[in-house]
């Protein structure tokens, strides 16, 4: 008899969020859940580990075939200790959300969701990462469970390339799947300039995306605005392999 | 009169860190420099940025050219707040470092370092992050000086394409420089598992690199590991091009 398949959940948004229950929800019918996830809110962490501090992590919940941990550290940390400390046997995926706001775009690079959906894939676990693009505390993870669903199935069947991960980007409402490369652009006006009690200047981090390329329909940006699930493909190896002829010859400078 | 280059630095060692003063005092004589540093460590950020809590930043020196400021946040929140609240005209360059460490292979993930370049690079500043592979308190900054005085001036000089930047690691001694692509591997053996004060468990996190690929030669570890500086250009653009077509049927899922 074949053991169901092992699928390792976690998120940014802590062990208490919506979007992780509706992710739950949405796989469990596949398989075995462990849940190795933040105790609180880990938004903005990207790929941030913590060793300067020690971890903790307790069990908050058992059930058949569920088992839930919380860990005081970051996204990536809880990949980390949960692969190392408390998986019996390798993940057949990594996945992580349903995170409550959309991560397309360069956000995959500030992204706690993304950060530990690579830390998956670094371990070579089939890893996906699922954003829902509403932040609401009423956002309705309803029909995001269902791509969840079955992207998970498609991928614990055919698995991924090793060294790409997907990550996934949900409207609120959806007509189809589009896969899609990461729009470029950047965040700007970022602070808001404020005082503090004893009057003096702090700065909050907010602004909004400027997208270089509104118009460019095979983009993650695109293809949300526009009503479609996003999926990009998302590889770790980062190094521009196109550029490295140009400075070769910067070999000769010292 | 044309004004002198703008060199935008930060770190993630803090604005007290030796190798901070090093890369300051090797691009001096190229321009003008203003230092937005974190207020003390903060290694393993990766890119991540504070939403949460408000940001402060204060100057700590002003000399003819050169101005330090010191902020609460990670080295991806000093870029930020710098570029949208302390400079007066964009910088020609943005560069990080010395780091305390190299930031090679899949540590370009991990680092506060690259995560503060990735960021320059966003925001269309050529971008260079440069690593010591010597975590020592003694290490000596000396010879890497040399490295990022020639390469600062070559990438002030001629730019880097737009989404591209730099990850150099320079061993402590060196005999060249190798233009490479990031090392495939991962960390292992993360946690040393031990005890608080009242008997509870925590686990440290430490490990070592365990590379895939030991003995290819255009890798950043084979450089470093040969005696030679590795200068990894490095994309912000993590889509996986060449994948999109193998899951373009993914499209008729839903």
């Amino acid at each position: 008899m074949s053991a169901k398949p092992l699928i390792f959940i976690t998120n940014d948004d802590g062990y208490q969020a919506k979007g992780l229950r509706a992710l739950i929800d949405a796989v469990k019918p596949l398989g075995e859940v462990l849940v190795v996830a933040p105790d609180g809110p880990r938004s903005g962490m990207s790929s941030a580990i913590t060793s300067l501090q020690p971890l903790r992590v307790h069990r908050t919940e058992e059930n058949e075939g569920l088992q839930i941990y919380a860990c005081t550290g970051t996204p990536v940390d809880c990949v980390k200790l949960g692969l190392s400390e408390l998986v019996r046997r390798k993940p057949d995926a990594l996945i992580t959300g349903i995170n409550h706001g959309a991560n397309s775009a360069v956000s995959v690079l500030y992204s706690g969701t993304m950060g530990a959906t690579m830390e998956g894939c670094l371990f070579k676990i089939p890893s996906i990462g699922f954003s829902l693009d509403d932040h609401s505390l009423t956002a309705d993870f309803g029909d995001a469970k269902k791509v969840a669903s079955i992207i998970t199935k498609e991928v614990i069947g055919k698995g991924l390339p090793s060294g790409t991960c997907l990550n996934v980007n949900i409207p609120k409402k959806y007509k189809g799947i589009r896969v899609a490369r990461q729009t470029k652009g950047q965040w700007v006006k970022e602070f808001v300039k404020s005082k503090d009690g004893s009057g003096k200047d702090v700065f909050w981090l907010t602004g909004h995306f400027r997208n270089e390329e509104p118009d460019a329909e095979l983009t993650d940006e695109w293809a949300i605005r526009n009503g479609y699930v996003s999926v990009v493909p998302t590889k770790i190896d980062m190094t521009d392999h196109d550029y490295i002829p140009e400075i070769k010859k910067w070999e000769n400078l010292i």
